[in-house]
């Protein structure tokens, strides 16, 4: 039961596409935020909260599943979704970008990359048949190509020779990838260079996969406006038919933008990451939840939102869990940031039905930045 | 809507006793083992999870509250229910005990206790007024009157003194005691001495409460023998138709013995703390989920257990959780071994009705310590 993906509906303004994934006889719309389960789980939540906060992908990281617990236990387990106990679709990543910013490694060759485990320090050897090999295992939905990530301050010629190792390895990927019920996605590097991200695109387009990602976007150290020329210059390139996933992605501004420029799906660990901090997401910014403000503040995170959170819990009661170091704390303000990009892209399909996008964005940017809540 | 207690039938064989508590329209059987909920949340867990669990009276620390977030806090949100999101009956302990053990106080009079604030130090005086007047404020369905907890290791002198005192203070705090809903408990010490739990329960009585406290018996230094002593002192010297509460107890014999002692009400950190440790509690003994042999073990923790846990998760699940410290991981544990303490009393108030309870603790013992899983 491979997944299936459909364009409904294109926006005439801009690049925008409302879309339809049928997975196991649901339907769920894109463009879509996909909450992140590093480690088989939604950090804090359970399936079911996951799910209650209307979430369709989620996505896995194979990195940290390969080194623990393993493939095999997953596979033996009779896949993730068993392992985990969740049956809506699952997209896992190749385990790249993890290499290239969690185990820096010393060693990459045209056969893969040798870094240290940063658990143990074992030293390990990452390809791209590998990668494949355990995306098999593990049985996600989606799985994604072997590719180098290098840093944002990579020169052109780098990047060329990068893209052209990556394309390489994209092919013995899709050469190693052996299971029918999986999707496999391309990625698209080549940083803010028009030229780069034109090749890579038509070069990865002519090996042929199911979906495209657009990588090297989600780093630091680049400019928004380099961001999302990079959405631009690599969606004009891909075929409207396919999914296109902006890897890593989780600001609402950069959300709205990469909608706007035809991508379909994001993720991103912001939404638990900001909870474990204090931090909730709201239409008026963010907000920490520590500051004495809320002290004695009895009204819900935000009022107009339908998340279990702000039905069931005030600010102060949030706040108090926070302080304490309750975990309750994280997992409330994680349902409701879940719940909040979620919702966000809920606005944006109804915007695109409506042919409102791009007067949304300016709403959503004049209630999200315009009175900054805090810096 | 103050809480109604009856006894429904007394053991023939031994002092237990099987009761109902009316709370709101709804009706919670005895002998019950009550979660604790220090800060204001089950460790890890929603209130709809507590309730799942099946749990009845859930337990909070006036300590706690009244440090972080304050009583004016809880009690300007409309009282520790509406904060937390609690709808069943909540008893709080009197703040005694965390000031003798966390606090640590250099100067006890008979106004009170001088201590310093565990959390920064402040130099705060907790009298026996003020503890009732927070648990006033927190409007819990069930406060304890403030005592004095002397070390396991005081003196018969001491001991007697204490009781003495504490005796003054049970006055003095109903005296003070100004919620009509709320029940009030006296607290009968008196360590392991038969003579002492006597004088201290039949003082205390004298006084009049609405039901009465056994403490000093989840003293480490004190032996196994020593806390059941202590139990039936106490007991024997209470009247049959209010409730009893043994503070601090929740190591499954120790419940079992406390019920054949005519206790009603048992409550421990131990299931959430244990499960933030690995463990799970089964009919067969303690688990280390972190042991080796549950890597691929992808059965539940317990085949007869009803909770969520054991209906939607393998063993080898929660092992990679607990190992990669999600906090999902002692969710689901923390709502397995709650579940279990309370099936536990589900089985305790079920061997009362047949008549089987002496039978049945022989049988629990056998399984449960006889072949011990892991020491």
């Amino acid at each position: 039961m491979k997944l299936e993906f459909k364009v409904k509906k294109e926006d005439k303004e801009t690049k925008a596409r409302l879309g339809e994934i049928i997975y196991n006889g649901k339907i769920y719309e894109t463009p879509m935020f996909m909450p992140v389960g590093t480690e088989a789980t939604v950090k804090t939540l359970s399936p079911e909260e996951v799910k209650e906060a209307k979430s369709g992908i989620i996505l896995s990281n194979t990195y940290h599943l390969w080194l623990r617990p393993g493939e095999e236990v997953i596979n033996h387990a009779g896949g993730l979704h068993k392992f985990m106990n969740y049956d809506g679709p699952i997209l896992t990543d190749s385990g790249g970008f993890q290499v290239f910013s969690l185990a820096k490694p010393k060693d990459i060759s045209e056969e893969g990359v040798k870094f240290k485990n940063h658990l143990n320090g074992d030293h390990l050897f990452l390809t791209p048949e590998k990668s494949i090999e355990i995306q098999n295992k593990l049985d996600s939905d989606i799985a994604m190509s072997f590719d180098e990530c290098p840093p944002a301050s990579a020169s052109y010629d780098y990047l060329k020779a990068s893209i052209e190792r990556t394309l390489r390895w994209a092919k013995r990927g899709k050469e190693a990838h052996n299971n029918p019920n999986q999707m496999l996605f391309g990625i698209v590097q080549g940083g803010p260079h028009e030229d780069l991200r034109k090749f890579s695109a038509l070069e990865t387009v002519k090996i042929g996969f199911d979906g495209y990602s657009i990588g090297g976007v989600a780093n630091d150290h680049e400019s928004k406006e380099d961001m999302y020329k990079a959405f631009d210059y690599s969606t004009t390139y891909l075929p409207k038919e396919k999914l296109r996933y902006a890897m890593g992605i989780g600001e609402p501004i950069d959300i709205i933008e990469g909608v706007i420029r035809g991508v379909d799906l994001f993720d991103c660990v912001s939404p638990t990451r900001l909870a474990r901090h204090g931090h909730a997401l709201t239409k008026l910014g963010k907000l920490n939840i520590k500051n004495s403000q809320y002290k004695e503040d009895f009204t819900p995170l935000s009022k107009e939102c339908d998340c279990y959170t702000c039905k069931n819990y005030s600010k102060a009661y949030i706040r108090h869990l926070i302080n304490a170091k309750e975990t309750f704390g994280a997992r409330l303000l994680s349902i409701h940031n879940i719940r909040f990009l979620i919702h966000l892209t809920e606005e944006l399909r109804e915007a695109i039905k409506e042919e409102t996008l791009l007067n949304y964005k300016e709403e959503f940017i004049k209630n999200y930045y315009g009175e900054p809540n805090e810096k």
